[in-house]
């Protein structure tokens, strides 16, 4: 096994290679910027570590990997566009840097791309990834539907929230860990088994984004703190704190989440003392343990050596306490 | 052999049930709504009768049809968005009726259903279905993409724009037929040979699109006559025109194609003119005739029987002598 910094540097070769010149320029450029903008790359490291996992070398994973990926960044193209986004990764937007219809476009070319590459898997290979692939897929843009309805309703529950975020991000995250593990022709039951592991983490690992987002480091969180109360969203904490807080604590988060004032910094600590105060802060803290707990236990299932095991754990919990 | 309006019904009574209720409601509406505004079907109904040409039961290919029109609105739902088309088939376009946000997204789902579509066949008919569909999404984007470049490019080739019509229209007729071929298990060589039919007879019906546009019955045309003129579309016709005209009516010709007059009548015969005396309305017939002609020569080598042969060549002749 590799460490996640060589698989991400593995994975940049392959996909630097891929993104090559193709005609025409004005639909191929853009798909080549947003891919070489640069990010994490977990995913497509949770394919090629998922594969290894299971006994394969992780080069036969790269085009799985690369699916992901190419996925994941056509899904960050077009929910830009819907979120009217200057700036992705610090850099300007594809919608932004060229147009709308660029962004439509090249997207659309992208979700495409994505299903392109299982074709270099044998039959049943490709049915299995691409079934699960088309799968996940929906349910991403149901979960960014689910997103932009709950932005108009005031009574969005805890449980559509926890959906909603499992589908706009945690399938995903199974659903790549799980492409390694057909590549590797690992039994169903272990296929299904790493999938939990990967939903549950990414669940967890949203709540603790929800998380950050209020009482990250400003020091080493990446994004602008308080950034979710500044736009009003009805993250884990605001859905909590409206059902921990008394009546009237109730009603000023409401009143809170009702403005947009210029000055910001007044808002943000109120609401955060409302989150503190009604307990919303340390439910969310252990709804992410939780989480990442239900995640250690469908490990314990995988037939895999308690070596791997540990190191699937150690990923989980480098996740898990990430201060950015 | 059934009658092409008996393949429309089947084909729509299978869509019905196929776009029933799903959550969430916001993003499936908006996908019942444009796959049942109507249309006619042209597509998937090449799809089944491909299927029984080569003596498959027509039911098999259901499925695959339906993949060919889901995609096919996909690709109808975004280019409205890009075309900023406030109508389509007289009703509201997607983003009209809602916003451009769920025209995104509902046709990013419906190109995910287009291939989910698949997984109702078998590993190798699954395989080869997706990789055909593909290639033809991903030519289908480039000739938007070569559409969208070509409005703001003077130098447009005949060449260039043979290959942006075969792209954006023809290579999907080709498809829808070729995958009726896939589905009855005909041979590679006769795959392809229906392809290479469907798509000269795609290329031809594209032509037709635009002299009809301009030479089309006022009666019978569904469409505004003189719509691309009026647009400034630099079709067939126009590009002709400008390599046939002598200088002074190639001028004319860019003049008035430089302009965007309110009473569009004068326009219109003035550019009707210099296409029929530069000879350009000639050749665009020469050009409809000849891809009809190479559709008829492929149909020649595939392996049918000559009633089947006559039956595929009646229905190209339908569709070439049509005025709307």
């Amino acid at each position: 096994m590799k460490s996640v910094e060589s698989y991400q540097k593995e994975f940049v070769d392959y996909l630097k290679q891929y993104s090559a010149f193709k005609e025409p320029d004005t639909l191929y450029e853009p798909i080549r910027y947003i891919l070489e903008l640069g990010g994490k790359r977990l995913r497509p490291v949770l394919t090629l570590m998922t594969s290894e996992i299971f006994d394969c070398d992780y080069k036969s994973a790269l085009n799985a990997a690369l699916s992901v990926e190419v996925f994941h960044n056509f899904s960050l193209v077009h929910d830009d566009i819907m979120d009217d986004a200057p700036l992705r990764r610090g850099k300007e937007t594809v919608h932004e840097k060229w147009d709308v219809n660029t962004g439509i476009l090249s997207g659309d070319a992208m979700l495409i791309m994505a299903y392109k590459l299982f074709e270099n898997y044998n039959d049943v290979t490709f049915r299995n990834l691409a079934r699960l692939f088309s799968k996940t897929a929906l349910e991403v843009c149901e979960g960014q539907q689910y997103d932009i309805d709950f932005e108009t309703r005031d009574d969005v529950t805890i449980t559509e929230y926890l959906k909603m975020i499992e589908y706009k991000t945690a399938v995903l995250v199974g659903a790549a860990m799980q492409m390694g593990a057909i590549v590797a022709d690992a039994s169903i039951n272990d296929q299904n088994l790493i999938y939990e592991f990967g939903k549950n983490l990414g669940i967890a690992f949203q709540l603790q984004d929800d998380y950050l987002d209020a009482f990250g480091d400003p020091e080493t969180f990446g994004k602008q703190l308080g950034g979710d109360i500044i736009e009003n969203k009805k993250t884990y904490l605001y859905l909590k704190a409206l059902e921990y807080a008394p009546e009237n604590g109730k009603q000023e988060l409401q009143d809170l989440f009702s403005i947009s004032p210029i000055d910001t910094e007044d808002k943000i600590d109120s609401v955060k003392r409302i989150f503190e105060l009604s307990g919303s802060s340390i439910a969310t803290q252990k709804e992410i343990e939780n989480y990442t707990n239900k995640a250690f236990t469908v490990l314990e299932a995988i037939h895999i050596s308690n070596d791997k095991k540990e190191l699937l754990k150690e990923f989980g919990n480098s996740l898990m306490t990430r201060l950015v």
